[in-house]
């Protein structure tokens, strides 16, 4: 197989009726149509960036490039910045924060939810926030961005609405948006949060055109419903099925169960699933049951703490969610969740679920075993 | 409830006609006859000591109890011992190593089979053996056991078909049997290895008469077929079932996935199904993928590598057995596998699994993913 790689080569129409894309040399802007069999559209996500006075400002970042990195670094290190706003207290907020207060910055964060990480619940939520601060980050929660105050330029504040607080630079740390904007304009159908809407072989509403990565809508395998997630892992699932199916083969995507994991410090956190704060707007009736234990035999010196939030379909006893925080150890147990999950499992069925125990591992019920065994009581 | 714990009661023999046990006080010699509603069998399993000379000498030791492993430490503080053979280089073993090391002992291990870790095929074996070699145990594979040479009642010497290791104490690690003389002899049926034969509820075949732990047989769910498995994790699950069944509820316990993980220094070993070297036997077409990555993303300094074996049936292409040996966090990968197993996944299904990914966990593909992708295209 020949692959005709063009770089510098910017699609800027799909044009579904002739089959064709209208392509712009981005050095010597020829525009040019080319055919296609078949079309596979990664356009990928972008950083939202809302629409506030001082958006534009130097020294606001969003975090997508390994060029966004550098930058940052170069602020620090050339240019002396040793004072930053987070906004944003999600995975990219919360990793900044550790790379941040590591290069000795002053951090400051801010977050709009009751406690950073939107994608747990309040209550576990709460134990990540209580982490950062700990680690001496200055949390402001429930908090919004108004603006960014300039000087020559260049950002010398982050404006919410209740607090000034300024700074040499900020990050930008609240999301990401799909973009499809060619995709769109095509006519090709799209749906939550405005990403493309593939069917389970990833073949959008037209034929022979395809999605995969961030700019594709998933479907969620507890909730069933759309919705829509910007993760590598799903990214590259879908390359690989889209791939097969291109050429000749016959691949499913199966969906994705939310799963997501991340470390600030010495704390992980992982989660699956869905959350209760999800469940009355799907009709759930569901119960939750949170335990602490450690992450291996508590005789370990080195054995963390870790909390484990579980939740299950009452009636059925399905499971439906987990939230995961603690010490070294406790993100990857994720794994589990993810796996019980997409399997579809009960509550008692995790219970019963023969995971390997060794004191340097877990206890001989890991804490996976205890929160299930807690909430089967409650389902 | 009331519980009558009666401590130095030596039952001595069931009586299932008459639905009554007979107890013996070791203190006062007292016999007496106690009747029973229910009856739980919970009498565990005990090391295997082969029936060889020397067996019995000063400075053997099994390793069953806490008291065990105070008699070991003694001999090494106050008797001075400074050379050690371990027979057997399963799990206990290669615990015993890595604690006897950490003491600073001279370190000689034997095992009959071509590499430790019978539990592992051969291959996977060898990454365990070599990681023992490195770390200074002398190893003696393909060895047998022929005698202990004593000197005044203490051992002085481990005899193999090949060699005579001098040593001043000796660990055997060579297993367990289920302790199941008193309830063979009640006429309570009997199966693999001597474990009692139980039904999904836990019952023996006699009504009444409940089984739990390490003297009872279990089924392994990826062969359907009964085998002895003697492990905390399962016990622990099996009692619980068993205080349900007994209390008036209705639990089941679905049976095993053999899944188990250890560590040795900084190695750590997972698995979970069947072996490669099984199937013959089963009567099942297998493929086998074995593919190295690594604990985390490539570019962190302490990611350490991880081999990792999948097993899948061909035709159907159901999971069914896996191996993991690598470095820090390859032993928890256990639990993945422990969970596909038990919701009898395929290979495509593992490939599909939605695991959460950042850098401090796993490359975007987990090791597991990796290993199945190869795997699917020979199943």
């Amino acid at each position: 197989m020949n692959i005709d790689a063009r770089v510098n080569q910017d699609v800027i129409q799909i044009d579904l009726s002739q089959r064709r894309v209208f392509i712009r040399d981005t050095e010597t802007h020829r525009q040019y149509a080319e055919p296609f069999d078949h079309l596979v559209v990664a356009t990928g996500a972008v950083p939202i960036r809302p629409p506030v006075d001082g958006i534009d400002a130097k020294g606001v970042y969003g975090v997508k490039y390994v060029e966004d990195g550098v930058a940052i670094r170069n602020a620090i290190e050339a240019d002396g910045a040793r004072r930053a706003v987070i906004v944003g207290g999600g995975y990219i907020g919360v990793e900044m924060a550790e790379a941040l207060l590591m290069q000795g910055l002053e951090v400051h964060m801010i977050d709009m939810l009751p406690e950073v990480m939107g994608t747990l619940d309040t209550d576990m939520g709460a134990l990540v926030s209580q982490a950062i601060r700990d680690a001496g980050v200055n949390l402001y929660l429930e908090e919004k961005l108004v603006a960014f105050e300039e000087d020559g330029g260049r950002v010398k504040a982050v404006v919410t609405d209740k607090h000034t607080l300024p700074c040499d630079i900020a990050i930008l740390g609240i999301g990401v948006r799909p973009n499809t904007k060619l995709a769109g304009d095509a006519g090709i159908r799209l749906g939550e949060k405005g990403a493309i809407k593939v069917n389970e072989w990833l073949e959008t509403g037209a034929e022979g055109v395809w999605a995969a990565g961030d700019c594709v809508e998933s479907i969620n395998l507890v909730s069933k419903k759309p919705m829509y997630i910007a993760l590598a892992t799903v990214a590259n699932k879908q390359g690989r099925i889209v791939g097969i199916n291109i050429g000749g083969g016959r691949a499913r995507f199966p969906g994705v169960v939310a799963a997501a994991v991340t470390r600030f410090m010495t704390t992980e956190i992982a989660r699956g699933g869905l959350m209760e704060r999800e469940m009355e707007g799907l009709g759930i009736e569901c119960g939750s049951a949170t335990i602490e234990s450690r992450v291996k035999s508590g005789y370990f010196p080195e054995a963390g703490k870790m909390t484990v939030k579980l939740l299950g379909e009452k009636g059925t006893g399905r499971l439906l969610g987990a939230q995961i925080v603690g010490g070294a150890g406790a993100g990857i147990r994720g794994h589990v969740i993810a796996t019980a999950l997409q399997a579809r499992m009960t509550v008692e069925d995790v219970v019963n679920l023969d995971l390997a125990y060794a004191p340097p591992f877990s206890g001989t019920w890991d804490a996976v075993h205890i929160a299930a065994r807690q909430l089967m009581k409650r389902v």
